[in-house]
């Protein structure tokens, strides 16, 4: 396998994962899952939305939540802003970077943000305008970037004009969004064969959703082919409104122990970070989907049965 | 990405799945899995284990499934047997394919089957007599090829001498398997780039367990280097008495789905897979870890929402 040396993760958990979470997270509880992502070596975090709080009544906190963290040298925390006004906002809490959402197909942007894929990249143009007047670093995310729950597939040609439109305002990096989990490992390494070549200088991030148990095999296809900025969600917290019960956001410490066991870096403490998903498995209320926080690093070990022991002894 | 056409999927479940299932399944019951896995055109069935009764009451009814399901033709149907005995019962039963089994470690050999990995090479080499004078293939598994839950590492060169004993007892297939879900597939490229070309002829399986969020990662990196045979567990059955509340081997309709999505051929019918899923699930009255029983196929569409459809209509 033709790896990286070191890939970089942004957890968005905090973001993408609490926005569907039906009870009100205490705004207390946000700022120290922050400080303690924060504190594994996390090197980036998606904080929260500058969002209306009447479309996201779970983020209305997100002054708040900024103004209270404690920030720590290493690690860059950015917000999801839907327009100029909530970039505003966002540089006025302190963001280090800008993170914006258009979808690559038309029906599931209207679905998400009500406006057509045109008019959210005249949204867009003035996001960007605010971000880079308060010389922050704008990460454009393509949600459905490989196939639209309502549409299908979508073509790599709308792919790559939605793309270029966003490299034209200036974005630091492209997000590749498979927001339903529709993509397959040879298709992530199509999709990037394709645009990579035609947008040299951009920073790619994968952005993946387990929902159909591909989640880390496109993010090694991705690797493969030369990606190394990926997002993750805690617990793999977040999820899916078409598939109740499916997993969300690929769980970013099952991520890092996958990397971690292939001798990727990633300056993330996987230990810690364990730690941190059990803290919001305590604060959501429930299981979530990670599979590391169960059965721990592959590098555990296992008492000897007691007979075992013995016999062994004996040779 | 570099993969074969077409793979080949042995299903699992019903033997190594079962066997760790609390309340005896009623033989009907295994007999209606075994026929409905049949019919969605698994080419291999691993459909019980003729071990001892007291060993594993939940597979007692060996002979009795064998005996009561419909032979599909273009299915080859086996059975996992611990020494020659076995192999005899399993011979008399009917099956295409003995599997056999041992551990890569000692500590895991001794903890698994009560002997030595000497005592279990010289009970497998009666086997594979017994197998071969009845004219059957003999598979052969190895246990913790990519690590030991109480030893660690599994030196390669350790492997590779199992391998070598297997081989020269006329083993047909080699079935590595990732026993508690150590594997990462870094390694697994690494283990079979050393084991492949000493090894001409000899068809290799890789068995793997999604305990750590990794068996499809591994799948496809060995897919990578060649490997065509897999086995997999509907609906991910199974499990590791290691780690509790962990995912078991890989979820069958899982693999078929990513390797459908991707066009490699299985000759199964996935809609006919994810309903054995279903079926089980009742069988064994809990939710199963696969996720496209929850979540359907990629290609699955959603209805738009309404305020969308007029918008997208007025274009």
């Amino acid at each position: 396998m033709k790896l990286p040396k070191r890939v970089t993760i942004c957890e968005v958990g905090t973001r993408d994962g609490f926005q569907i979470e039906p009870d009100f997270i205490p705004t207390e509880a946000k700022i120290e899952v922050v400080n303690k992502l924060a504190a594994t070596g996390m090197p980036r975090i998606e904080v929260t939305s500058f969002v209306s709080p009447k479309a996201v009544p779970q983020l209305k906190d997100a002054e708040t939540v900024m103004a209270g963290i404690t920030r720590r040298p290493g690690t860059r925390y950015s917000a999801l802003v839907p327009n100029d006004k909530g970039a505003v906002r966002a540089v006025d809490a302190g963001v280090d970077d800008i993170h914006t959402v258009v979808s690559a197909s038309e029906s599931h942007n209207l679905a998400n943000v009500n406006m057509s894929v045109a008019e959210s990249l005249v949204k867009l143009t003035a996001t960007a305008e605010v971000a880079h007047r308060a010389g922050k670093p704008v990460y454009s995310g393509i949600s459905c970037s490989f196939g639209c729950p309502f549409e299908g597939d979508v073509p790599v040609a709308q792919l790559e004009s939605v793309v270029a439109r966003l490299v034209d305002m200036g974005a630091t990096g492209i997000g590749l969004a498979d927001t339903t989990g529709m993509a397959n490992p040879a298709q992530v390494t199509r999709v990037l064969e394709h645009l990579m070549p035609r947008f040299a200088g951009v920073e790619w991030t994968l952005h993946t959703h387990d929902t159909r148990a591909m989640a880390i095999p496109n993010i090694l296809a991705a690797m493969e082919m030369g990606v190394t900025h990926f997002d993750g969600s805690i617990g793999g917290l977040g999820g899916c409104p078409f598939a109740p019960g499916a997993s969300g956001n690929v769980c970013t410490e099952d991520l890092v122990h996958c990397l971690s066991a292939m001798g990727v870096e990633t300056g993330i403490d996987l230990d810690a970070l364990i730690g941190v998903s059990k803290r919001v498995q305590e604060i959501v209320g429930r299981v979530l989907p990670g599979q590391i926080v169960k059965a721990g690093a592959w590098s555990r070990r296992y008492p000897l049965p007691d007979g075992v022991k013995e016999r062994l002894a004996a040779r």
